[in-house]
């Protein structure tokens, strides 16, 4: 059983039905009937109104969304374990043009915001000294925790006040919503959220996440993301494929179910193992210590996953899955324990 | 019927199948088995040693294979009309970071030798002044022209001995093979080209097209571009659904069956109408002299397509047509003239 | 006797003073006494506020108010000799971060409304095209033409329908000032034009151009200026060396005194030669027809000059000089006609 | 008598006195005869061939050196304190298009093999991370710290192994060979730096920094240097003044003379205040403990300096002082602490 990365699963089937579906003639790039729909649906589920767009990945709905935050003179306050920030090769620098990314430190992969506060304060306002303009977040974040809308709202206000862009990275926005148990509204937008990206791939997905814009800007600042998908080459000349995909995820609350299938798995997991946990599990993954030989004794069982430096592993699961179905795991992990 | 553009075609059936055979559990990325493939498989159809990267788009692949030929301070000469210069929102600009196109005349959209080794000659060898690193021509062309081996070889001679970059843009790379009859090689790297954006979505795919290193550089070439593919959102988290779609074009020459139809259908067209055609048909796209009552008057029997400014009307076939499928279309065209 | 270039020349005495006298100790960058006065100098030259920074060359100038004026998608209608086009190896690509350089053509390096009015016409309104955001002329051009007040006011119409920036790359604005006889604002910012850059090197000076901002955006745009001079490595750490220099120039009318002087001296000489102009003379440059056995015998007698193609000269005069002082050529000139 | 920073000094004679004597006719940009001698100047300076650029200023110095050291998907491994980092408006970003820095902590801004080589390692070699290419340390330090030959040549053999370019920012260069008493040979090339910003202006001159470039590919890196340097307005259309300057400073050996004099003056105040210093003094910076009603006191005698945060300020000697003309505020600060 493979626990590598929630990239490595297949479809869920209803998207791979709506693909089938959107398989016929209709006009190229983003003039299609799917296409079209997309603001719509997004506005239903976050309960205002929403301009969407969709594009290959979140690396490049995390870089444009960043470009239309932030000038290239600008800096983007982040934490330093960020996908933008160790992941993405830089991506962000090319998208906005060397705007200078102000990595954070913080427990879990979480920017706090004291630390924020006292990073804006100490930027001297003057010319030679790059200014922030935008704040970005991960929720739920590397590590699979969860910021909650207080803790969202709070950075907001910090944004809100220092006149800063405020951009969420939603790679695994669903399993942070399905841990909340909140209106998706709650954790954007009603705490400040400028642009989300919302991810689909990892969630059971094939190609496409979709760039959110919330808030009187939005029309302008898609405008200007449609801009920089087509200059960047995500202006896809069969579109609908990717419409489809994102339709079938959120206008029947696949989105959800899928995420809250992955993140039981993970508490089943997360149970059968809490004295080795390195992060509470929140979403879908688990860090957990783990020296070699019980790594390999896990692989000699056919448990796959990656290693996460000396000593350590991670493990996570995906829509595919649910607590029964990783009970094999579970049940391996309680031997090394209790064997 | 729709002539629209091939951008609005379905998928082809057998790259529908490879999806589905691609839907399971496999790395992330570019590590799957069928992204293993590719290198080998275009290998063996151009007859030499091929570093091949999918990416989302034509555009993508363009503008990375054009990064990795032509430095920021360097100039790109192609054609007035060519797609990189009106159809990408200034695309090569961004990737290679302010590189300067140097547009050229020429008759149905293609370059010839005179024009460009004139354009070189003027330029001054001092610092002020933007020196070519590279040549990109579109075969075929934005007007369905096709160039030849020995075409290309004149302009690939030009480049060699000024030493410049050649890439040729192939979003329609299958109907000049087609048209041609020639090998592969023959008109790319046997005649100077270091890099083909190799076209399939046009050609039946759903989304990926190919972007192709050839040459003593071209690992050095790939590895470069495989960070533009990063760093600007291309690298797919489940890049199998691209390479599987890739690989059922080319490992069986459907790439070259479908664009085969969709050049008789185009034939089948001009044939009918050989009087009003503004440019000789030699891939799938007919540019014809058209009146607005005779373009309502068509449209009025259900046949679909672009105006193309005043009195003209741009015919475009896909892969799923033949001279038979569009001869309702071929009828309706002869009437027009011998009504 | 040197007329390459008005690059060549000494500095004006009274530069040269206004850098002796600012030669003591004050704050660093732009935080001295001269750099203060450099709006207020403006202004009254100008007769309205204005935004108003030192940069080191011409080049930075053009490029820093260029990507003021234009986002990175954008285009910029320029005429194709202009010296952003021929002359900056791509300037204004680097400091746009990739915007389009729109060529047109026109004679005497001079844009015409129809020519930029049907081009913008000819811009499709979809994001596949680079929408135009900025026009750019040269005042005097690089061809020594002077553009009117009502010539400018043309294109500023144009400009300001079509929502574009409106930038003079004004490197000889001295000399079209002197050639007029009008007042700096009638053919500037009463003519629509934004920004400009307000040439003094050519005309006397050492190291330093002034760029201006005009009308209600100026502070807006010289504060972002003030980031892209920073960031491109322009804020010298001793700034007021170059603000004395630029107010020299335009406190007691050097500026114009000085270009009178060049523009004089560019009569004299066309007088001496009406035959062989290849354009009019209006500034302080002539274009000559000239056979290599005449310009020989012109060098043999110590004038110094650039060929400008075959059978061609550029000749160009300067504040060093005035209708006595190349008296001599003029002679020169008039025997080859008359010998 | 002020001590705010060593750009707010006049000019040292001889290089006002090189600037006159340059104030003559020759050829534009780095056409002149005083351009032409820096080659030589440096490579006698440096007893190695050396290709040398004048620049406007240190930013630009400093990032047309990593644009050349660094691709846009590279990072530079740096001291989180350096001038790169904190004090260019992200300079670096915008030349290299988007390069990452890689800031790292160390005392007085010092950069150590062990950090570095820490950095370095924990850098995964695949696509997603940005893979280092460039070391830059600043020489002497922006604490006024000088690295030793031993300790660049420690950096400078990280750099080799790891196949990284090694530049240092020496703004401050001749501070520090003044301190060293070793051959600028031995500091920077023989110890394996690649390229040095060497520092003009905060030891006496006006305006222009030289950009030098060591070793095989100095060539090659210089002539892209040199369409950084025009791409980004730096190429002077006088550039003789900038070329005249930098030959007085380094042809008779003013260079070194002014800093050990700044230096010297900054000894003498070390010595008067060794009890408050933050950190050793060793080039022509003094850091040190001061109350606010101390620094008013001091301010009260007409010594005027920067505040350094609160309890604290920053003292900046110059070539225009030396032991004896800094007495006065040497006894003031003795008198701070035995009044």
């Amino acid at each position: 059983m493979h626990f590598f990365s929630d990239n490595a699963t297949p479809l869920c089937p209803p998207v791979m039905a709506a693909i089938a579906a959107a398989d016929r003639e209709d006009h190229g790039y983003d003039g299609d009937q799917w296409s079209a729909r997309l603001d719509a649906a997004f506005g239903d589920l976050f309960e205002t109104p929403v301009s969407a767009l969709w594009v290959a990945t979140g690396t490049a709905a995390n870089s444009i969304a960043l470009a239309c935050l932030c000038p290239p003179y600008g800096g983007i306050v982040c934490h330093e374990e960020a996908h933008i920030v160790v992941d993405e090769c830089g991506a962000p620098g090319f998208f906005t043009h060397g705007a200078s990314l102000m990595p954070l430190p913080g427990e879990g992969a979480k920017l706090t915001p004291d630390v924020v506060a006292e990073r804006l304060a100490a930027i001297r306002p003057d010319v030679h000294q790059v200014p922030a303009r935008a704040i970005s977040i991960t929720n739920a974040t590397e590590y699979g925790r969860v910021y909650t809308p207080d803790e969202v709202a709070a950075l907001g206000e910090i944004a809100r006040t220092h006149g800063l862009g405020f951009h969420m990275d939603g790679a695994r926005f669903a399993n942070a919503v399905a841990f909340l148990g909140c209106a998706p509204a709650d954790v954007t937008w009603r705490a400040g959220v400028d642009a989300l990206s919302f991810g689909c791939v990892k969630n059971g997905g094939m190609v496409g996440e979709a760039l959110l814009f919330f808030g009187p800007e939005r029309e302008r600042r898609a405008a200007e993301a449609m801009r920089w998908r087509k200059r960047s080459g995500h202006l896809f000349s069969k579109g609908r494929y990717l419409a489809a995909q994102i339709l079938a995820m959120v206008e029947d609350g696949l989105w959800l179910a899928n995420a809250s299938a992955a993140n039981a798995a993970a508490q089943a997991l997360a149970e059968a193992t809490t004295g080795r946990l390195l992060h509470p599990v929140e979403a879908n993954e688990l860090f957990l210590r783990l020296s070699a030989p019980e790594a390999a004794a896990l692989r000699a069982q056919e448990f796959d996953f990656y290693d996460w430096g000396a000593g350590a592993a991670r493990i996570v699961t995906n829509w595919s899955q649910d607590a029964d179905s990783v009970a094999p795991l579970a049940d391996a992990l309680r031997r090394l324990d209790h064997g």
